[in-house]
C-alpha cells in the first residue's frame, strides 16, 4: 500500500481523479493502459461520500473520498473529513484481524480524505440480494469470523489495559460520527424531530405511541449511555447489510468510518436487526402468498446461526487466545478454577446477548421512524403493505428493547419473529 | 499559577530546589526573605514521590516531585514521570469543580515532574486522626461535595459525548498508574505474589481461603474489568483517608496522580472502605474496653452519611445541571416523563451503589493481603489483635464483593459491620 499526507483537500471529480491516480505508479500499473482510457464512474449510493469505480486495461479499483458534509443532506450538515482517517485505521486493523473479509487497501491520502481499495466484483451489496430473496451460504461463517475476531482481539480479554487505553484514545477523535448514531438512532426516533419520517399515515399511531412510551425511553437511554461509555472493543459501528458485499462464495465488510471503541452488542445487534428487517420486509415483496417461504426460513435460521456461531467462536478465542488483562488465568488455576472461569465465560456471553438484543431493537426502530431508512422496506411500493411489515418489526423491537433480558436465547428472538409473520397490526389513516 | 516545560528532568534535592524556587518570582515573594534562610524539609511518607515543605519569612509552600521509580520499592520498579502531568491536569479540573476542597496550585513544571502547592497547615492526614480516634465534623459535607461534583460534572450526564471522549483520551496515557491498581488491588491479593504480605501466621488460613475462593475470583475479575473499561467519570483514583488532609473546619483532597476516567464507584468505595477499616481497626487501638465507642459510632454514622449525602447531591446535580448527552430531557417531557426519569435516576444510583459496595470490598482486601497496608491496622502493635481486626474487615468485604446486590442500602453495610464488631475469628498459628 502507498500512503500520502501531502496536498490540500479538494474534491476530486473525474478529471482530477484521473490525474491523481496516474501519479501513483502502483495504482496506474494495476489499472493498466493509458490513463486517458480509464473508465471512471461515480457510484456512491451511501449517505456520506463520493465513491468511484475506475477500470483500466488490466484491472479495476474503488476510490472513496469523504466530503466535508453529509451527502444525503448537503452542505448544511458539515461532517469532518477526519472520518476517512478513522476508516483507514479501522480497515487496517480489521484486515490484520480478519484477513480476506475486508477489501484490500491500496492507497490512502489523509489530506484528501481519499482511500483506494480493491474493486469488489462481482460482489453486490447484501441488502439488495436480500430484497431479491437471495440466500448467501458463506454469510454466517464469514460474518461471525469477522465479528468474533475483530471484537475479541480489541477487547480487554486480548489486550493489556495499556494497549486498550491507547487504542481507545486513537479513535476518540471520531466523535462526530458517533454523534450521528447518538442522535439518529438513540434519540430522534423517540421524539419529534425534523428529520424523522415514517410510512404515513399508516404508522402515525405507532410513531405517536413510541414518543409517549416512557419505558421505551428509559431503555433507549440506557442503551445510549452504554454506546457512549462502554469501550469494550473496536466496533465497525455501522454493520448493517448495506455495509456487507457478497457473492455466493465471498463476503466483504466495507465502510467502517463509524469505527470507535464501543459496546460489542452494537455490532452484533446491527447484523441481527438487519436480517430481522429483511425477514419482515419479505412478506411485502412476495408476488404470490408463500412465494418467499424458503428464503424467510433461511433468514431466521441465519439469525439463529449468526448469534450461535459468533458466541461459539468468541468463546473459543477466549479459551485459546486470552492475552489480555481481564480475567487473568492465574486467578483460575486448577480444575475448580478452570470450571468456574468457563461458567463465567457463559455468563459474560449472556450479558453480551442481552446488550445485543437491545441494540438490535434500536437499529430496527431507527430504520422505520428516523432519518435513514432501508430498501428492504422502502422498495415495498404499496405503502400499506410496507407499513404492515414495518409494524411487525417494530412490535418485536419494542419488546426486545424493553424486556431484553426476557429473551434468553436467540431462538426466543426468532420464535417471536416467526409468530409475528402474519400478525395484522392496527394501522392509522 | 506559573508554569514551565523547560529544563531536563533531574531530582531536586535541597540546594537545587532552593535555587529553582528562588528563580520563580511569585513563589519567592510568597515565601519572603532571603532564599538562603528558607527552611526546606523532605516529608514525603507516601509510596511514590518526594515531598518538601518550604518555609520562608512570610509563608510556606509544599513541593512535590515525581521520581522515575516507585519510592516504596526503589529503582527496580520504574514509573513514568508523566504521572505528575496527569496529577496536575486532575488537580486543575478538581479545583474548578470543587473549589476550596483541593490544595491551591502555585506552579507546575512538566519536564521536572514538579508541582508547587499551597502549604496545608495545620491540616493533618485524616488517617492519622482516625487512628487517634478523632472525629471530623466537616468531613461528610466536604467529601460528598467533592465526589458528587467531580464525578457528576465529568460524566455523560454533564458532558457532551464529544467532550467526554476528548477528556478520556487526555488521561489515557496515565495507564502505568492504572496498572498499579489493576495488579495490586484487583489481582495479586487473590494469588501467590511476591509482594503480598499479611499478619502471619494468624491470617495464613484466611489468605489461603481467598486464594481458593473462585466465587471471589469471579467477583474481583468483574470489578477489574469494570475498572479498566467503564470510563464513567474522572476519578481521583486513590481516594483513601491518606489522600485527605483535614482540620476541624477544613478538608482537602490531595495526590490525584492515579486520576483517569473510570467507574465512579471506585472513588466512592475507596472512601467507604477506608472508613470501615478505621472502624474495624479501632478495637485494636483501645486501651480499655469500650473506650472508643463514641468514635466508632461516629465512623459508622459517617459511612451512612457519606453514601447518603453523596447520592443526594449527585441526584440534585442531575436534576439541575444535566447538560450532557445521556438521558436527554427531551425524551422525558411532561409529567409522566419527569416522573419516569426520576425513577430511573434512583435506579442509576442503585447500580452505582452496587458498584461502590464491590469496590469498597476490593479496597479493603488489598490493604490486608497486598503490598500496601495502612496504619489503621499496622499501628496495632499486638499482631494477634491486629489480625482479629483485619479478619473482621475481610469477612465483611468478602460478603460485599460476592453478594454486592444483597446490600440494598448503606445501612445494610454498616449494620453488617456493627454485627462483626466483637466477632471472634478463627486464627491460624
Amino acid at each position: 500500500m502507498t500512503g500520502s499526507r501531502t496536498g490540500d483537500y479538494r474534491i476530486l471529480q473525474e478529471a482530477a481523479l484521473r490525474d491523481y491516480l496516474a501519479g501513483l505508479p502502483d495504482i496506474a500499473a494495476l489499472l493498466g493502459g493509458k490513463p486517458a482510457a480509464w473508465g471512471i464512474t461515480e457510484v456512491g449510493d451511501g449517505n456520506l461520500n463520493l465513491v468511484f469505480i475506475v477500470k483500466g486495461a488490466r484491472g479495476g479499483i474503488a476510490v472513496k473520498q469523504a466530503l466535508p458534509y453529509v451527502r444525503l443532506v448537503g452542505e448544511s450538515w458539515p461532517l469532518p473529513l477526519s472520518r476517512a482517517h478513522y476508516e483507514y485505521l479501522a480497515l487496517t486493523r480489521q484486515a490484520q484481524l480478519a484477513p480476506g473479509l475486508v477489501p484490500a487497501l491500496l492507497h490512502h491520502n489523509e489530506m484528501l480524505a481519499l482511500t483506494v481499495m480493491e474493486l469488489l466484483e462481482p460482489h453486490i451489496i447484501m441488502r439488495k440480494g436480500l430484497v431479491a430473496g437471495t440466500r448467501y451460504p458463506r454469510f454466517v461463517d464469514d460474518i461471525t469470523t469477522f465479528m468474533a475476531r475483530t471484537l475479541f482481539f480489541t477487547s480487554d480479554l486480548a489486550l493489556t489495559a495499556a494497549e486498550k487505553k491507547e487504542a481507545i484514545a486513537a479513535f476518540a477523535g471520531n466523535h462526530a460520527l458517533c454523534k450521528i448514531t447518538e442522535d439518529l438512532i438513540f434519540t430522534d426516533p423517540y421524539r419529534i424531530a425534523e428529520q424523522n419520517r415514517w410510512t404515513a399515515p399508516y404508522l402515525d399511531g405507532v410513531a405517536a405511541a413510541l414518543r409517549d412510551d416512557m419505558e421505551l425511553h428509559v431503555a433507549i437511554s440506557r442503551l445510549k449511555l452504554k454506546f457512549m461509555a462502554s469501550p469494550e472493543g473496536l466496533l465497525h459501528g455501522d454493520l448493517h447489510t448495506g455495509s456487507i458485499m457478497v457473492t455466493d462464495s465471498e463476503t466483504r465488510v466495507i465502510d467502517p468510518e463509524f469505527a470507535f471503541y464501543g459496546p460489542m452488542g452494537f455490532d452484533v445487534g446491527a447484523v441481527l436487526a438487519n436480517l430481522l428487517m429483511a425477514f419482515f420486509a419479505s412478506a411485502g415483496h412476495e408476488r404470490a402468498p408463500g412465494e418467499r417461504h424458503a428464503f424467510e426460513s433461511w433468514v431466521l435460521e441465519t439469525v439463529d446461526q449468526v448469534w450461535n456461531e459468533f458466541a461459539r467462536k468468541f468463546l473459543e478465542l477466549w479459551r485459546t487466545d486470552a492475552g489480555g488483562d481481564a480475567y487473568p488465568v492465574s486467578l483460575f488455576a486448577g480444575e475448580k478454577g478452570v470450571a468456574r472461569l468457563e461458567l463465567e465465560r457463559q455468563a459474560y456471553m449472556q450479558r453480551l446477548f442481552t446488550d445485543t438484543v437491545g441494540f438490535a431493537a434500536a437499529k430496527t426502530i431507527r430504520r422505520i421512524f428516523g432519518l435513514a431508512h432501508n430498501i428492504d422496506f422502502e422498495l415495498i411500493e404499496d405503502p400499506k403493505r410496507r407499513a404492515i411489515s414495518e409494524a411487525r418489526a417494530v412490535r418485536l423491537a419494542r419488546g426486545m428493547m424493553v424486556e431484553a433480558v426476557a429473551f434468553r436465547t436467540i431462538a426466543d428472538v426468532t420464535g417471536a419473529a416467526r409468530k409475528l409473520r402474519d400478525w395484522q397490526p392496527e394501522l392509522s389513516g
